[in-house]
């Protein structure tokens, strides 16, 4: 008993994180309860209940299974619900009239249950087209789950329409009551996450690159203690598996309306655009930081001699990273961002310049590779950064 | 009209597409239309139909959401079903008897009420939980589901346990019925397909690997035109960002039961560490590759100093990599991987011994520059390849 005493408080004490981390997780949980708590109100109303009997089950579940964190996720399975529902229910009468029309008692099963193949087994294939899969996957299950299910009892069912009427509405209501709810209490916009998302990603790098310089050149300063700049210096591998992530919530956020600063119909596709840049930028960061901690190790003499323009390329790129974060963040055109990327590149030429005039020539070869690589990385970190700020200025 | 036909043909040529590159699509569709087919005769007989009466539906429809591509979603998705539906029914025939014996008229519908919006919050939270949400999350989603239907509805019914009753029956038999002919019928195992990936993945670097010494020293061999060499050089992008997609399947491939040479509780997690090295290499193969389209051209005289170890490097790790995929496929432990990482360490001794005689001393240090790089770069290599050798013979 005392173990799972245990494992109780380790949940509880996840819990209250959780809900720290994040405070509108509880917010959601309150609002998927309301919604409930409102559609459910068709069972508890006697006048609301003789006008959809058992139908006013579709309501509750249509809420359920449509409300979503985020407004773009709702709107999204929302619409695709009602359309599909739509588009079954009429195919599904469609089928019911051919079917009872020319069938006859022993027809009529065999060719219901032959159009429920072709119907279910198409849709199914169409599910694995990626450019529908992206944005109608949910409806197209929803579509075949109607139309099966309209179609199947309309077999014992004589009044076909009056169930395909009931069905639709309470649909729509089951639909609308999440969409309202997301919406009108707390919304979270998908759109705005994935803009704040992609900035973050960006100053990540920059604080990467701050604390490289420092960190690569054993410079202790500000007081910072090792396993701070550990913390920032481990910040950026998140931006290397962000791709997945950025892509759905880009799909997601084109179902949302207008909200703040976004219209509908803002870009979100550059956003991956600037995504993309910035997870190029985020390897050639991956592979500077094996330089941290290689077994190889360069005598400091080596390094010193490269130490003024790498610290100035690190800090000037890192500024400019944070300077871009910021002028995404409140869809600004940053001037200082330019200026910092023109210090960083007049630091690269003073470091090819001092390369140049062999600054090494009396050291062995050997021990000047890694920092000749940590020289070149950071030549390429710059142009990465140069196209980053072309992809945002978009 | 002419545009609309070009449409429709595209859309043909795709599905053409779409089957060829992956038949076992054309079967899915083929199994979804029959899972549905078979459930579906709950309606047209009539002594099932009598049996279930409208609860019939509830078979087509769990049917529709249960059957996934592979066995394990398949699996995962049924057992939750069940599990989730068995907990929620017996929940709400509790909740059901307390507001009944305690509410009274008026009380009933508000005690209800509040333990909707009770569980539902609560259970809406809890799938915020990461370890819950990635084996758990239908299940949870269903429970919501099946609690307020039940209850609510209990509201208006009578007979709750008979519903109950008929609820669980009808959800088992959805759940099974997609189960048995997605296991019996040509099953999709995502184990297998996890299996492969890994293991393509790996190999997609070593063809890289073997292809990036020729390419980089422009040698021209074997009639490759350099258009073959740039689809080779192209294809480990995908691994880049392969991160969720091998998170998934091992999730989903922990459902499976024992198939071909894999046992039920196969350490599909073990892969995910073999797939984080392979990454890991991958992110410094798309450092290197950057060296292939640099602006920065290096004199030829001063890349062919080590040209020779290089491309030793190279082709070994690329054949290192290629036999430790082809000993993953087979599950076999492989000597001659070994023999090749050994090679490779050789080589890279030899690069360091050529480094150390100082082969560059008169050449202009800026231009040495991009070779050191690709030289520190492919000593960083070999040394990822020994780790996804360790990761690979565990």
């Amino acid at each position: 008993p005392e173990r799972s005493w245990g494992e109780v408080l380790e949940a509880a004490s996840e819990a209250k994180k959780l809900g720290e981390d994040d405070p509108r997780r509880i917010v959601h949980s309150f609002k998927v309860g309301l919604a409930l708590t409102l559609v459910s109100l068709f069972y508890y109303c006697r006048p609301l209940y003789d006008g959809f009997g058992v139908d006013a089950m579709w309501a509750v579940l249509t809420v359920i299974v449509v409300f979503e964190f985020s407004v773009g996720a709702t709107l999204g399975k929302g619409i695709n619900m009602m359309l599909a529902t739509l588009l079954a229910v009429a195919l599904a009468v469609g089928v019911h009239h051919i079917s009872t029309l020319w069938g006859g008692e022993v027809g009529e099963p065999i060719l219901i249950a032959f159009f429920v193949f072709v119907v279910a087994a198409s849709v199914t294939f169409m599910r694995f087209f990626p450019a529908l899969k992206a944005r109608y996957d949910y409806g197209m299950l929803i579509f075949i789950l109607t139309f099966c299910l309209v179609s199947v009892s309309g077999y014992r069912e004589t009044q076909v329409l009056d169930m395909a009427h009931k069905r639709l509405s309470t649909i729509a209501i089951g639909s609308c009551t999440p969409i309202m709810v997301c919406i009108c209490i707390c919304p979270v916009w998908i759109g705005v996450d994935l803009h704040n998302l992609v900035a973050g990603n960006m100053e990540k790098l920059g604080d990467f690159m701050e604390g490289f310089g420092f960190e690569y050149f054993d410079i202790k300063e500000n007081g910072l203690s090792l396993s701070d700049n550990q913390y920032f210096l481990q910040q950026y591998k998140s931006v290397l598996s962000s791709k997945s992530l950025e892509e759905t919530m880009a799909n997601l956020a084109r179902w949302e309306p207008g909200h703040g600063g976004f219209k509908f119909g803002h870009p979100w596709q550059k956003y991956l655009n600037v995504g993309s840049q910035t997870r190029q930028c985020a390897y050639k960061i991956e592979a500077l930081n094996t330089y941290l901690n290689t077994d190889i190790q360069v005598p400091t003499e080596i390094r010193s001699k490269i130490q003024e323009p790498c610290i100035d390329i690190c800090t000037e790129s890192g500024k400019a990273l944070k300077e871009l974060a910021a002028a995404l963040k409140k869809m600004i055109r940053s001037s200082s961002a330019d200026s910092h990327i023109a210090c960083s590149k007049a630091a690269v030429e003073s470091l090819k310049l001092s390369l140049k005039r062999g600054i090494w020539k009396d050291a062995n070869l050997l021990e000047t590779i890694p920092s000749a690589a940590v020289a070149s990385l950071l030549i390429e970190v710059v142009a990465c950064v140069e196209k980053i700020a072309e992809a945002v200025h978009e």
